[in-house]
C-alpha cells in the first residue's frame, strides 16, 4: 500500500518531520495546515522539498467548520477554501480533508450540508482537485462515518468523497461493520488511529492520547479489515496527536509509526487470507499488503546474558552461586561463562572489544541480551528486520552455533535460540562444559518466569509495539502502581502459551526505583528479574541459609492480609516467617519475594504460581517499592 | 484552626513525610491505611513517632465497602472494623474515616446502611472511637453529602458523625450550601481539596488531579465557609491525590500545603467579617482563622534586575541601549547600573559577594529580582510571611532606602518598592544619577507588559497558589501551546487592574524553548520580558535601526490570518513588513513581536494593548516557537 503519515504526529520543526518520514521509509505526507503556518518557506518550495524526499503529499488538512452553515458564513468559507486551494495548487497537494463543523453556527441539516459540500468540491474540480469530509467524533451535527457517508451520497459529485478515521469511530464504539457497504472509490483517504481506553472527554482523548495501530485497545484490525474489504485501494495513513510523540526523538517516532502499519497490514492479511469467501480473495489480489514471516513461535527464555568486565563477572558470580546457581561452563572462545540451575541459564559475558562490554562501560553490570527458544530463529529475525527492526550479526569462532540475534529499543539484543536444540544444545556445542562444583547449593529454581524492563515514558508506546509486531507477545491491563516518590505505570506483554512473559515499568519520577534504573541505562534495561520455583518456602529458606538477602517486609502488611482476603491464618504466619508477599486472583495464587539491590537497581524476585493466576503480584509493588525506599 | 493532612498527599516515605508535615507546622495527620501498612514498625512505634512530631492523628482512612452490605460481609466487614480499632487504640487515632460504598454487592437501602453504621459506631464507642462517614462521588448508592448526611441522621448514634470533603461535592456540582443546615457537631472532620477543571471520568480526576485549595478552580472558599457556618470546629485537613506531589520533594509540598489551609482561612475570614449578620460573627468567635494582613495593594512593575559578572554586564548594557535603553545611574555602595526607558527600569547587578552574584554564579546573566510596586510594603512581606515564604534581607548602605523582599519559589527576590516615591523616587534615592547619553535612541517603550517565567511541571501549582495568596493575583485560562518539540502549558496570573502580569509556562518536555529555560536557570526563572509600547510598528521600526534582531514570522502566517479572521489587508501588509503578530479576543486586539534570545535562552516581547485584550497572545506563541526552532 502507499503509505503515509501526518506531520503532526511527530515533533520537530516541518523540515526535520519530512527527513525523518522519508527516512523511515514512507511515501506520502498528510500536511498538518499549522505545520504549513509555521514553516518558513513558500508552498512551491514545500512541494521541492518533499518531492526531493520522495514523499508525496497526499492530504492538506484541515479545513474547518464549513458544511451546514448559514449562507453569509458559506460564501466566507468558500473563499477561505479557494485561498487553501490556491496553496495546494502550489506544493501539489490534491485532496483536501473537510472535516465536520463543530462551529455552534451550523445547522443540523444534512441537505444543506451535501449542497454546501457539492460547491466545494464544484470549486476544488476546477483545478483538478478533490474534497474528503470526515466525521469528526465531536462534530456538532455529524460525528459517525454513517452519517458523513450519507451526506456524501447525497451531495454526489465524483470530486467529494468520504475520509475515515479509526479513532473517531472506534472511540464512540461506532460499529465499523457497515463500512463494507460503501463503495471503496468513495472513501478517498483513510488515517488509522489506536488509543488506551480512557475514561474522558472525547476530544481531550483525541488530541493527547491517540497512538500507533498497536499500540493501544482499539480493534484497528478489524477497522482497516472492513474498509479494505470495501474495495478501499488508496493511502494508509497515520494520523496521531500524543502528548509523548510531540516530545520523542522523530525518528525513533517515524521508525514506530512504519512498523504499526506493517504490523497493521500483516494482521488483516492473516485474517483475509484465512477467509475462504470470494471477496476477501480479491482484495488480497487488488492491494499489495505487507507480509513477513509470521510471529515466532516461542516457548521460553533460553537465557539471559549479563554484561560485565572481569571485576564485575566475580562480583556476579558470587550472587549466582549464593542464589543456587553452578557454574557450568566456559565458551569456547570468549571470557563468558555460564551458570545454570533449573531451566535457567544465565550468561555472564566479560569479553573485550565485545558487544556486551560496550553496555557494561555505558552502563555497568546489567542484563544486555535474552535468549528466547524459538521454533524458526532465521524467520524469527526476519520478521523483525521486516518490521524494522536492526539485526546483529556477532563474530562466530569455530564449531559455535550461529545464533540470530535483532536490537530491541533501547539497545539490548535479543537473541533466537532454535528449539530443536533443546534447553542445553547450544552450550553444550559453544561451552566446555565443567563440573559446578560442590559449594553451590540448589535452591530450586526452576524456569524464568518474567523478566521487568525500566523505560523511559517516551518508550512504552515502542515496546508495545515491538513487543507484539516483532515478538507477538499480547499485552496485558494497564496498571498503577505507588512507589514513594512516584506512580509507576506498569504492562506485562507474554505469548499465548505464558512460556515468554515481559513486564514494562514507566516512570514520569526522577526518584523511583524504576527511574533510577532508566537514569542508569538509558532506558529499555532489565530492572528485575523473576526466578520460578515449585516451593517458595523452601527455596526462600535455602537462598537466606546461602546468605541471600531479601527485602523486609512490615508485618503490618501481614496483619492487614487477612483482613482482606479470606485465608489460612497458618499460611500467613508461614508468609510473614519467610518474607513471602501474597496475591490472588480468580485464577490462582501467586506467591513471591523480592531479593535486595545489587549494582544498578537491579534485583531478583523469586514466584511460585498456583493454577493460572496469570498477573505479576501488582498489588504487592507498593510494599516493595516502600521497603526498598527505606533500604 | 487545628491543621491536618492526609499523609496520601506527599512523597516519600511514611517517616520522611511526618518530618515534612511537622516542619511545616502541621498540628495532626490523616494517616492513611496504605502508608501504614508499607510502614516497617508498630502501631504503637508510629503513634510514639508521631507524638514526638508534635503531631496528632487525626483520622484513620479509609475503611472501605461496609455499609448497605448482605447480612454475611456485614458480620465480616465488624470483624474487619475491629483490627482496624485495634490498630487505632494501639497508635492512638480515635477517629475512623468510612467512605460510602462502590462495592457491587452494596444495596441501596438507606435504613439498611443507617443500621449498619449505627453497629458500627457502637463497636467504637466501646473503645472510646468515633466514626465519620463520607459520601464518595462514585459511590454506588450514596454519592452526595445529603444523601450521607440523611444516613447518618438514621443511625443516630452520638459516635457516628459525617465527613466532608470539597472534592466529592464540587466535582459533582453539588450545592454546598445545604451544609449550613446541618449540626456542625454532627460534622467530624472537614477535608478539603480543589481541582483543576477536567471534563473526565470523576474517579480517575479524583485519583491523578486534586489539588491544595488556591492551586484549582473550585470555589473552596464557599464550600469551607458553609462548613464555618454551620458549626464546625474540628480540624481542617488536606486529602489530595496528585500524580505530581507523589513526585515532587515532600518538604516543598508541605510548604504549599500549609500556605493552601492558610490562604483558604483567610479568604473565609475576611467573606465572614464582611457579612453583617449574626450567624458569620458568631464563627469568627469560635475558630480562630488566620489572619495575614491583606493582599498587597500592587501598582505596576518597579523594577527587574538582572545579574551579571562585569563581563555579562557589558554585553547586557550594549543590548539595553540597542532596545533603547539609556544607562542613567549607577548605586551609591555597589556595582549596580540603572536602565530606564518610559517607566521601565531594568537594573544590572554584578556586585561581588552579592544575592544577585550567587544567582548569576549558578545560573548565568538571568533575571534574578523583581520589584513590584506597594501601596504598604512592609505590610506586603509581613504577608508573605505569614504564608510561609522567606523574607530577603539585603545589607543596606548610608542613606539608601530599605526595600522590603522575599524569596518567590525557585529562588528569585520578590522587592516590594513602596507606592509613595512614585515611578523614580527609590532611584534618586539609591542611585547616582547620570546623564544616560546622547547614544541611545528612545524606541517608545513605556512599562513591563508581563514577564514570563518557565516552570518544571511540579513548580506550577506552587505558582499559582503563591501568586494568588502572596502576592493577591488572579489566575486566567490555562492553555496548552505547541511547541515543535512537546506541548507547552501556560497561564497567565494577574492583579485586578491588570498593572502587574506575570505568565506562568511549563513543560514536560526537555527540548522545548521553555524547558531549555528551566534547565539553565533550575525553573521559577523568567523566561522573556514583555516591553509595551504604543505603537508597535514604530517602535519596532526603531529597534530593527538600532540593530535588535527579531524573531522571523513565516509569510506563512500571514497568508493565513485573513483566512481565519475578518481583517484590514493594509493592517495585514504592515504587519507582514514589520514582522508583528496579531491576536484579537472580543474585548480588543494584541500586536506583538520577539526579539532573538540572548544569552539562557531570554528573550524580549514587544506589545501593544489596544482596548481591553486580556491575553498574551497564546495563538501566536506556536508560530514564535516553531521560528525559535529554526533559530
Amino acid at each position: 500500500m502507499h503509505r503515509s503519515i501526518a506531520t503532526v504526529s511527530l515533533s520537530g520543526t516541518l523540515r526535520q518531520k519530512l527527513e525523518a518520514i522519508a527516512a523511515a521509509g514512507f511515501n506520502g505526507i498528510e500536511l498538518f495546515e499549522n505545520d504549513f503556518i509555521n514553516f518558513n518557506g513558500t508552498a512551491a518550495a514545500l512541494g521541492r522539498i518533499t518531492a526531493d524526499l520522495g514523499l508525496s503529499i497526499d492530504l492538506y488538512q484541515p479545513f474547518r467548520d464549513f458544511e451546514g452553515m448559514p449562507e453569509a458564513q458559506f460564501q466566507r468559507s468558500l473563499e477561505r477554501a479557494e485561498r487553501k486551494f490556491d496553496l495546494m495548487q502550489a506544493m501539489g497537494a490534491s485532496l483536501m480533508l473537510c472535516c465536520s463543523n463543530t462551529s455552534p453556527l451550523t445547522l443540523d441539516d444534512p441537505a444543506r450540508a451535501a449542497a454546501q459540500l457539492h460547491e466545494l468540491a464544484e470549486r476544488a474540480a476546477r483545478r483538478g482537485m478533490r474534497v474528503g469530509f470526515e466525521a469528526l467524533a465531536w462534530g456538532r451535527a455529524t460525528s459517525l462515518y454513517g452519517q458523513a457517508w450519507d451526506i456524501v451520497r447525497r451531495a454526489d459529485h465524483p470530486q467529494l468523497g468520504l475520509i475515515l478515521d479509526s479513532f473517531h469511530t472506534l472511540s464512540l464504539k461506532d460499529d465499523p461493520a457497515g463500512i463494507v457497504d460503501i463503495p471503496g472509490d468513495k472513501i478517498f483517504f483513510l488515517q488509522m488511529a489506536d488509543a488506551p481506553l480512557l475514561a474522558m472527554d472525547v476530544l481531550q482523548w483525541a488530541r493527547h492520547h491517540r497512538s500507533f495501530p498497536g499500540q493501544g485497545d482499539f480493534d484497528v484490525v478489524t477497522f482497516f479489515e472492513k474498509t479494505l474489504l470495501a474495495g478501499y485501494t488508496g493511502p494508509l495513513s497515520l494520523e496521531i496527536f500524543n502528548d509523548v510523540f510531540r516530545e520523542t526523538p522523530n525518528r525513533r517516532t517515524a521508525v514506530d509509526a512504519m512498523r504499526s502499519l506493517l504490523y497493521l497490514e500483516s494482521e488483516a492479511r492473516n485474517r483475509l487470507a484465512a477467509a475462504q469467501a470470494e471477496r476477501p480473495q480479491r482484495v488480497l489480489e487488488t492491494v499489495e499488503l505487507f507480509s513477513p514471516p509470521p510471529v515466532p513461535a516461542l516457548s521460553g527464555f533460553s537465557f539471559l546474558e549479563f554484561a560485565a568486565d572481569e571485576a564485575a563477572a566475580e562480583t556476579l558470580g558470587a550472587l549466582l552461586r549464593q542464589l543456587g546457581f553452578r557454574r557450568v561452563g566456559r565458551h569456547r572462545s570468549k571470557a563468558v561463562v555460564l551458570y545454570r540451575q533449573g531451566d535457567i541459564h544465565l550468561i555472564v559475558n566479560a569479553q573485550p572489544d565485545s558487544f556486551a562490554r560496550g553496555r557494561f562501560d555505558a552502563h555497568g553490570a546489567s542484563v544486555c541480551a535474552l535468549g528466547l527458544r524459538a521454533a524458526d530463529p532465521v524467520a524469527a529475525v526476519e520478521r523483525a528486520t521486516g518490521m524494522r527492526s536492526q539485526r546483529h550479526d556477532s563474530p562466530l569462532g569455530p564449531g559455535e552455533l550461529p545464533v540470530p540475534a535483532m536490537i530491541a529499543p533501547g539497545g539490548n539484543l535479543v537473541h533466537f535460540v532454535s528449539a530443536a536444540l533443546g534447553t542445553t544444545g547450544l552450550y553444550e556445542a559453544d561451552f566446555i562444559l565443567e563440573d559446578g562444583g560442590a559449594d553451590a547449593t540448589d535452591t530450586g529454581l526452576q524456569a524464568i518466569d518474567h523478566v521487568a524492563l525500566g523505560l523511559a515514558p517516551d518508550q512504552l508506546d515502542t515496546w508495545v509495539l515491538f513487543s507484539r509486531a516483532v515478538l507477538g507477545l499480547e499485552p496485558g491491563e494497564s496498571l498503577e502502581l505507588a512507589d514513594p516518590f512516584g506512580l509507576i505505570r506498569s504492562r506485562g506483554v507474554a505469548n499465548a502459551e505464558r512460556s515468554v512473559r515481559l513486564v514494562l515499568n514507566v516512570s514520569q519520577s526522577q526518584r523511583t526505583r524504576t527511574a533510577r534504573t532508566v537514569s542508569v541505562t538509558g532506558g529499555g534495561a532489565v530492572h528485575h528479574i523473576a526466578l520460578r520455583c515449585e516451593d517458595i518456602f523452601s527455596t526462600v529458606e535455602q537462598l537466606r541459609a546461602n546468605g541471600t538477602r531479601f527485602v523486609p517486609i512490615s508485618d503490618n502488611y501481614y496483619d492487614d492480609l487477612p483482613t482482606r482476603l479470606d485465608i489460612d491464618a497458618a499460611l500467613v504466619a508461614r508468609m510473614r516467617a519467610a518474607g513471602v508477599l501474597f496475591d490472588r486472583s480468580p485464577a490462582g495464587v501467586y506467591l513471591h519475594s523480592y531479593t535486595e539491590s545489587f549494582g544498578q537497581g537491579l534485583f531478583f524476585e523469586i514466584v511460585q504460581r498456583i493454577d493460572a493466576y496469570d498477573g505479576y503480584g501488582a498489588s504487592n509493588a507498593p510494599a516493595r517499592m516502600a521497603s526498598q525506599a527505606q533500604e
